[in-house]
């Protein structure tokens, strides 16, 4: 049984009350606390040595990375952060500088996004150490943007560039922050989530969750020097490859050119890519030069 | 270096913002996120297999272990649960009814408390199963219990009996969510903690953060007849073994015996029991017999 099909059996029929604006199936879980305005945003993330990163990443990485991961789940959803709890899971036999380095790379980040870390625990793990963030953050009540809200018609964008986040990226990206809040501001956002599966998972989670489908032009896809040089076909890299931690979100068609252009004036160093477009028809291709493949259900592996 | 050593060099000049009331060192942080008369509450808690389950618990048992520690921790402070998240890690190759079956025992906990559980993920980590629950909850203002609030005279209560828990209770203890609220609405606690580290840890964290110190008296303690059962004296078993859950609070001594006449009425079914003072002087002692023993940092092990 894979991730996917696992959680669907495990969030199903689970408890609820009525704070909850938005259960398990999204980049946070959404509740109305009685804030006039705002509506909270909770996520939790985990990152285990050998699975998230190797047991030689620099600890300031680590703990970088493991905030960084809900500081962009919150992002995607127009959110703003405000305090973390840090689960840190150590063997018996530990190194305290590798502890204090780690709270050193996550409270760097957390101060430069106003992030409180409010607590957590130490717990032991003896095989492998991890670090688990959860985090709270809030939204204004008209801006909060979900996956589930692309139409047939709409462009579907993708900020930065992407795969081959193995060889680096996915221990110091930075958060897209700054950038979801401005889009969220400016433009009317349909949909959006962080590209943490891949771009094909992802917006799969979109299209699933939206009850549309999407054609994607290869060319149009921005695929990072890291994609090409990898192992694999850097098409499919850029595709398939997770933790990229870019945005990627839907707006209606007549918004593109207007959007394009004003993101290249606020954030000149950030490349900003219209990849395709959010269809009636629920299926996901991708048309490359003269062909056209289906993308299934967890990635980019049909070759016609 | 031990656990409380090592929190304490990580705790220290943790990032903060204007919402924070409480950071790490008390049940749960408290936040103002600005509601009129609440204070939010945010706490997680992890269990891992082979330090506080053992392989052949009952999942149902695990996942309500979970929660309920956390539930218990909402409770010390005298707060409402409202939402959960949850980090479930597993091997590659799992049971995916070992997996349901430990949400079955957390949904129903959730549900006996009106707490949302509104989702979290799966990770994998290899060697072991672990549960982490991030657990969202509010407290009114003037309600707040927090550990730093104990002053010189006021009497020390416990509930329930400690000791021994390992053989059973850990496993399927109930919060004591009811006991707090009854107690912050109708008397003057000063200072309440929840015991998961053993009575002699916990008290001392209140002694520690109100600045007092405290005396206990050795034949009121509420030794359970698990710990009578175990391989230690029973009476180190309750003051040291850890996972009671039970609530410790100092009142007012004036108050004292109005709250055990009144808590008798309002719980006949749960042991209350005044095991002491809290003194101005800071240590920390037991009057067992004509002896009187010092209980050192971490427990009682110091025979005279």
């Amino acid at each position: 049984m894979n991730e996917f099909d696992l959680i669907r059996l495990l969030t199903a029929g689970l408890p609820s009350n009525d704070t909850t604006i938005l259960g398990a199936g999204d980049d946070c879980a959404v509740l109305d606390l009685g804030l006039s305005d705002r509506w909270l945003l909770f996520k939790t993330d985990a990152v285990v040595e050998g699975i998230h990163y190797t047991s030689d990443a620099k600890p300031e990485e680590v703990g970088h990375k493991a905030l960084a991961r809900c500081l962009s789940d919150v992002a995607a959803m127009a959110g703003k952060p405000v305090a973390a709890l840090v689960t840190l899971g150590l063997p018996q036999e530990y190194d305290p500088k590798w502890a204090l380095a780690v709270y050193a790379g996550m409270s760097e980040l957390a101060r430069r996004y106003r992030v409180a870390i409010v607590g957590g625990e130490t717990t032991t793990v003896p095989e492998r150490t991890l670090l688990s963030v959860a985090l709270l953050g809030t939204v204004d009540k008209n801006k909060c943007l979900k996956r589930s809200g692309a139409l047939a018609g709409d462009a579907i964008f993708v900020t930065g560039e992407l795969g081959g986040s193995i060889q680096g990226k996915h221990l110091d990206f930075e958060p897209r922050m700054e950038q979801a809040q401005w889009l969220a501001t400016h433009f009317s956002i349909h949909a959006m989530i962080d590209v943490s599966d891949g771009l094909a998972g992802d917006l799969r989670h979109i299209t699933n969750s939206s009850g549309v489908g999407a054609e994607l032009l290869a060319s149009a896809i921005p695929v990072s020097d890291a994609a090409r040089k990898g192992g694999k076909p850097p098409m499919q890299a850029a595709l398939e490859d997770g933790e990229d931690f870019e945005l990627l979100f839907t707006v209606p068609a007549r918004e593109a050119v207007a959007l394009l252009d004003a993101w290249k004036l606020e954030f000149p160093g950030l490349k900003l890519s219209c990849i395709g477009k959010i269809t009636k028809n629920p299926g996901f291709i991708l048309h490359e030069g003269n062909r056209t493949r289906d993308i299934l259900e967890h990635g980019y592996t049909h070759f016609a």
